[in-house]
């Protein structure tokens, strides 16, 4: 369908040749990942560019400049361009304590100087420089790897820029779209053939987890992905597919948001505190549930995997399953056996969209939706792999620093580029935290 | 000078008219009222008007909104037009209780949409519908009253539209201008025509003060300026001039934000705990203050009227001086003696202006720039006048329900309009608030 | 009765012969006075003494330590005598900047050291050194003037100590009383002779109100009660008695909690927040309405003063009349027309009681329960007479600099001393303060 | 010496009879174990016991009543026995939600009400009970777990009565001493035998740890050490004994408290905040470092183990050595090869001690100081082994429900009563709590 089209085109699935050899083509890559960026922000106006809806997000235009910032600070500076505006050091950091003083995170929100076209200029200026800097094709490794952070990075701010608008547009009483037509046809709300749910059984044993020392950046990974390394896994169970919006429903009818029994302390108290009663961004209006998401608010699709859930709601949901979540061990071992495919961001649905099973098709194999439509909550608290060394230097401070009150997230979601993810991927949340694409898969030992 | 008049244009000296006979000039008086709010945002981007820097202030766009839902609200709507949009009943009511549930305070800067056109389409059909109505000219008194109450709610706005712009641009580092270029000459930071004070005996007695009972537009006055009343008032000693920058340094190096004595004890609480050292916008930059107001950032003129301190300060200010603040019956019971005349928002200077003096000159003949270049803060907490009523309805709710934890302030400021303000006018803030035009005139005893 | 005389001693009607002469008996008063504050004791055990239930309150221990700090400070120490440990320096200091730095407020309940029986060594070892002083005779008029403060403070803490005490036991699930067996006995809970009140109206004037200059101890008066100063008066009518609880159950009744246009927006903004639903300490079992005070847990006694609410639920409850709360002028003005007679402390009730008149007794001759029983809220902040001098040196913190967000009350409680109350008394709180034995008297204007 | 072993006895060395059989001996055991929690408090006045200081820690008198409502709820109630006082299951409830309403957390300090005696009295029924049901023999297996269980539960609020009155007494300005006259002689400041330290290699692979399957009280351990489960373990190092205050006061004069590159970023957060600048307890007097710890105030000891550090300020301190802390997996490794002795409780100490060695013994054997002391925090969050299953029924809330947020802690400490602890033990607390006697082992890569 040529709408679908030209969504795909507009939100990067041009991407998809970015396997290709490295080297030659790093500036046709860095070109594509930038011009993806702008292009995620070409439906949203200055003043919804602008605002921080809360002190978690940050505004799309601080996302468009921060990135640029990134370019500037790690790869130009070194290289001796001079800076665009000296004061953006100061505006544009996120976080790196080694690069000095930077505006308060909370902050962010009130700049309104520059201005959208401001960083429009900015971003020209960093992209010619950088472009230039590519086109002379004699990189050296470090500066080859600092590149290949610095796409991964702007990656990572064009899926954070996605759940940052759905979060501000979510507070708006009018309730506004990010893209007011849906590009895919409507589903029905109960699909038989996905009603069904199947475990698969692992065996365990002495397993390897992590990624390999990088080399390139088609084999580009964090810092905090490895080394890699073993780890002992005891047999354990995993649920073919996510947990749904119907099987989250039934969770609510049965007290789910009431029972102290099935929550953790800590979860229980902020569940109570913040008067939990659903996952965020459901509504009840007359009586049913909407959604709302990128595009707008609409009847809840109860055969799509549930979304914007914290930790504590899936691990409460969990025990009232008698499951639990995997470990995050457990999850690489069975995705790295599946192929990185699923709904991405580059699918252009942009939700987290039903399992269809072809009807009369064999039999489920291997777990499904591993990758894509939401990350997945895991049971494991985010902690450095033995071994772990962070990166020298002021990027050093990107991964290693956040390694405590977090937990690990795997597998991607809806508005993730496609490739930007892989089996050894690690995400990380605050166990309270909703706005981003979070969902449940099941799991449980085997005895 | 060409650049003043232009200036005085857009900020709406051609105001001068409104003294004129009310009847037929309301709607000429509402056209221009309306197009000088437009003219001061004339210079904001979209995005400068959509944030909000802190829940004391309103984004520049919802100060448009909502001053065009009174309007439509307290006019229109009893008239039968339809509504423009009945979102809007929600989003831009801003604390009528009797008109329903309303969008938060604290969250008047997450509204992206309407975007800024939308709300100037807002304005365009109310104004419409407006203007027919006053052009049929035959208006009830009850409407006329509607009408000037109106307008005198659209100057507030004006007036804190301005305010809170300057509190927004503060919190920027780049310490962007609202208005970049100062249309008027620099001034020598020590006249030495403008260091002597000197103050002015009241004998006291029976005094009446308050508005008269409203008649007709041109005599408009809020309901808490009322009912006129008797007081009666000990002999009173007032200063001709107000505080100065220059001033206030000396009660900075003398300690006074270091010295509790001098302070009330919720004032010295409040004092450590935002840390306080300077008034609000103040900013010591190499040794030297610099100040910051509506033109950017700049050396601190000295003999100008110290601005943006709070009550506490105030107070704290006139014990430094063994003096005390005036009441708001000396204030008026002077003030009452004197012209309408200062330096407001119609002179185009948008910052408090020192006092000149002509060299040989007769002596001071009463107390000077008791209206316009600051807010005087006064020693009387808001509260009711003996024998108040609040007017009947939701615009009942316009004053009254805020007599208590507030503090009076009198005379208006650089960036009032010349014709909002009198004799009787109350403002009142709370006694920690600074980021209004608030300064200091400082009173005695006569013993 | 006997155990009502038993009690009456206890609690301090012993003192009833403070008003003789001053100079001689001053010694007398003073062994009187602070024998009672220990007598106050008597029924609480040491760790009842210990804890602070809240930052506004204090523990007993506390209020007995400081006001013997307050002695050895301002009066011992200037003598010349040694201080019993010169750490209650710090420990026991209330507020009084002038005197350095203090353990902070709420930490008084951590002090489980000093213990009890050290605290009460710290008592004798300062009231043996007094009274040797006192005994002496020959005192100056400025160590007089001391003296007399030292009472006055001592006996403003006796009545804390009652007020921070029942605070402590609400507190507690097992509901303690502080006088286990009610001296009185019960009284019906719907006395007909009681239901009915009466407006007297005043003429108003020109009035008036304050202390005149302190002369001797029998004259005693706070310097925030003078100078003595005329003020102009509308007329006005005031309520013959207070308001019962079982009026404050009709304004329940009515929705009182629940309707925004009755409060002023501080208020209903702290009813929100706060979630309150009636005055403090009821309790609602079994669909019926349930008191706590020294006597412990008991039903409402219907035609007693309301008691423990704040002054916004006070203002509120006034609206709803179509009344308004009296100006403290105002109750001034009638309160000194009136004896400085009713239920004090020293009658032993220690809770407020229904007004009851004599059966064919005249009609009501003047307002009645002015003094005793609750302290009335008035419409007025709590700011500073004209010409208002704090008192020199240390003590001037003592009223002054709370001169700010407070309301002024009057008329003493059912446990105030009554020796200590007079009508030029000016107590005050926080809008929002609800321990103190606080209650309503209506006022309106005479139009 | 004989003051040592009057405190050993009055601090439980008489529990070293423990280990003998546990059948005939449990009514011995649950005697001697239930007298030493009276015991600890012998030298608190009853103030001391009912004053909570912060919402983390409890009142002594709280630790004696819930310990004892434990007994009666879990052992009692299902035997049939009447309770005490039907209030207490309110009152004395911890945290267990479905044994329903319980008081909360941050208000136990505001119960006056029972008085100690009164709680004392509640110890004497539920000991004769539980003795009674203990002397007729003939327990089934699920009691005798639960008598194990209330032993170990009533253990852990010894150590933590402890943790809590020295918090207590660490916010008193008087800084009083639990127990005021040292047994032990002064130490050497510095002692030339503890400067060296040496690390442990050990050579990894695949372990077994966790408590095997519980049979019997001799072999009780939490449910959270089980299941006994297969780890694979990477080669590591470990230090041969804690780190000292002298090495911790290196860390600070190299800036380490200012250099956020050493802090993880909720640490740094975590620090600014809280103005951290050394270890808890520690004041800065006349220049030199003071130590507080429960017999008062006194030089700080520099070879003694430093203690009173939050997980952040290990971490940070092991980056700034170059180290890292060791898993809870490494850590239990190293330590079941160990004998589990140390500087408990029953040593009387009740404070860290500096390891000594003998002149000219041979080189070190095995780790040091792995048992009491202080808790070793660990790199590991405290999270379900493989295979977990909290308890059946109320109990299985003690330990499961808190697997988040927490780090794990390993060993014991100088309050931790010896035979409470094995090298199986898994201690957990939040990584910001720093009242618990806490210290740091530095561990490494082997690479």
């Amino acid at each position: 369908m040529r709408l679908i089209d030209v969504e795909a085109e507009r939100l990067g699935t041009g991407d998809a040749g970015l396997k290709a050899p490295a080297g030659p083509d790093l500036s046709d890559r860095f070109r594509r990942v930038r011009s993806t960026t702008l292009a995620l922000t070409a439906s949203l106006s200055a003043e919804d560019q602008v605002v921080q809806s809360m002190p978690d997000a940050s505004p799309a235009k601080w996302h468009l400049a921060h990135t640029t910032w990134f370019w500037e600070t790690f790869v130009l500076a070194p290289a001796g361009v001079a800076a665009f505006d000296p004061a953006y050091a100061f505006l544009f950091n996120s976080y790196y304590e080694a690069l000095g003083a930077r505006h308060p995170r909370p902050q962010r929100g009130l700049l309104t100087r520059p201005d959208l076209d401001g960083v429009h200029r900015y971003r020209a200026y960093v992209d010619d420089h950088i472009q230039s800097l590519l086109d002379r094709r004699a990189l050296d490794k470090a500066t080859r790897d600092l590149v290949a952070l610095g796409l991964a990075h702007e990656e990572q701010h064009q899926e954070l820029l996605l759940t940052d608008i759905l979060h501000l547009f979510a507070q708006n009483p009018l309730k506004p779209a990010y893209r007011p037509c849906p590009p895919t046809p409507a589903i029905a709300l109960q699909d038989e053939s996905t009603a069904s749910t199947a475990d698969i059984d692992f065996p365990g044993g002495l397993v390897e987890i992590g990624a390999e020392a990088a080399d390139g950046p088609s084999a580009f990974a964090f810092d905090n992905e490895g080394p890699r390394h073993k780890v002992y896994l005891a047999p354990f169970r995993l649920a073919d597919r996510l947990v749904t919006n119907a099987e989250w429903l039934a969770f609510m009818d049965d007290g789910g948001y009431a029972r102290p029994e099935l929550w953790l302390a800590d979860g229980w108290a902020c569940a109570r505190a913040e008067r939990w009663s659903a996952p965020l961004y459901w509504d009840k209006a007359d009586g049913a549930w909407l959604g709302f998401g990128l595009e707008g608010a609409g009847p809840l699709e109860l055969a799509a995997p549930v979304c914007h859930v914290s930790f504590y709601e899936a691990d409460a949901f969990a025990r009232w399953c008698g499951r639990r979540l995997p470990t995050e061990v457990e999850w690489e071992h069975a995705a790295s056996q599946a192929s990185t495919t699923g709904n991405f961001r580059d699918s252009a649905a942009l939700r987290p969209r039903p399992l269809t099973r072809q009807p009369g098709a064999a039999a489920s194999r291997g777990p499904h939706q591993m990758f894509g439509d939401v990350w997945e909550w895991t049971a494991s608290p985010y902690a450095p792999y033995p071994g772990f060394r962070p990166a020298p230097g002021a990027v050093g401070e990107y991964n290693g620093k956040f390694m405590i009150n977090q937990m690990v997230l795997r597998g991607g979601s809806c508005v993730t580029p496609k490739d930007h993810i892989r089996a050894s991927y690690r995400n990380f949340f605050q166990p309270h935290q909703r706005w981003q694409f979070t969902g449940v898969r099941l799991a449980a030992d085997v005895r």
